[in-house]
């Protein structure tokens, strides 16, 4: 379910890039700078929207690398448009895009490790389903909120994206 | 993985219940009614602390009940209290740990259905992927949010969790 989980993000990430359009949109009804967004945040002691957006680009992008042992692509975390976050975006959406199932075999027994863990590491089993999914997830939804909080036009049926519902 | 992401939302669920701890603590050290994020909200038109923890714990103990064909428990959303909140949250954890994985042999290919989708169905596997998973973490991650807008002592600890981290 690595790969499947994969390409949801993708498909979140795309519902992402369209949230962008909405809040820029939205700048213009009202007159203001739409890259306004760029810094706006929920409470002064957490992350504005460029670093939920890179969060929840940098979660997908790492979970995809850490779990099939592929390189990933290094970004500068310099965003301050929604010009840049659509590029941002895109970018690690394309980065996706080159993935298939086979490459995660083994995913699940992959030892990962990160800096800020001291030296100690995870299963590739536990990353993804207590790190990745959840700091995905969490980003993702700070990114929603803040742009809902303060007034763009999306719901949760932007959030959710098409459904792959079909007759019974 | 079906029954591991369920796992995975049962502790979700019991790190929620801290973060109603966390919040009835602001309350004591502000002097105010902790009872009073009950009705909190992001924007007027979103919905209130109450309902994104009813909407967690409705979207975990669904998907559980879907994924198997095993009744949940109906439950009337009326909660107007931290504790009632306390007790809605424990209620559906209890109700997860009923399960275990051979429940969940053949969750792929069940047929979903509800009432909102009009006729129409989704495979076991679609509708875990695309639908509840993202809905309990935008439920979830939206209760955080309402809490930490609001001055509560919670940071991104207190949303993982502890990790399964070992010695390499």
């Amino acid at each position: 379910m690595y790969y499947q989980t994969i390409c949801q993000m993708k498909k979140q990430l795309a519902q992402l890039d369209k949230w962008l359009d909405a809040a820029e949109a939205f700048a213009k009804t009202k007159s203001f700078e739409p890259d306004r967004f760029v810094d706006l945040r929920l409470a002064p002691d957490q992350f504005p929207f460029a670093r939920q957006v890179q969060g929840a680009c940098d979660t997908a992008k790492l979970c995809a690398s850490r779990l099939t042992g592929k390189d990933a692509p290094t970004q500068a975390d310099s965003e301050k448009t929604l010009a840049e976050l659509h590029a941002r975006v895109q970018s690690v959406i394309k980065y996706l895009d080159g993935f298939s199932e086979k490459d995660f075999a083994g995913a699940a027994t992959r030892v990962i490790s990160q800096p800020r863990w001291e030296g100690k590491v995870m299963s590739g089993a536990d990353y993804f389903m207590e790190h990745a999914v959840p700091n995905f997830f969490f980003h993702l939804t700070h990114a929603y909120a803040i742009l809902r909080h303060n007034g763009v036009d999306i719901g949760k049926r932007d959030y959710l994206g098409a459904l792959s519902l079909r007759a019974p």
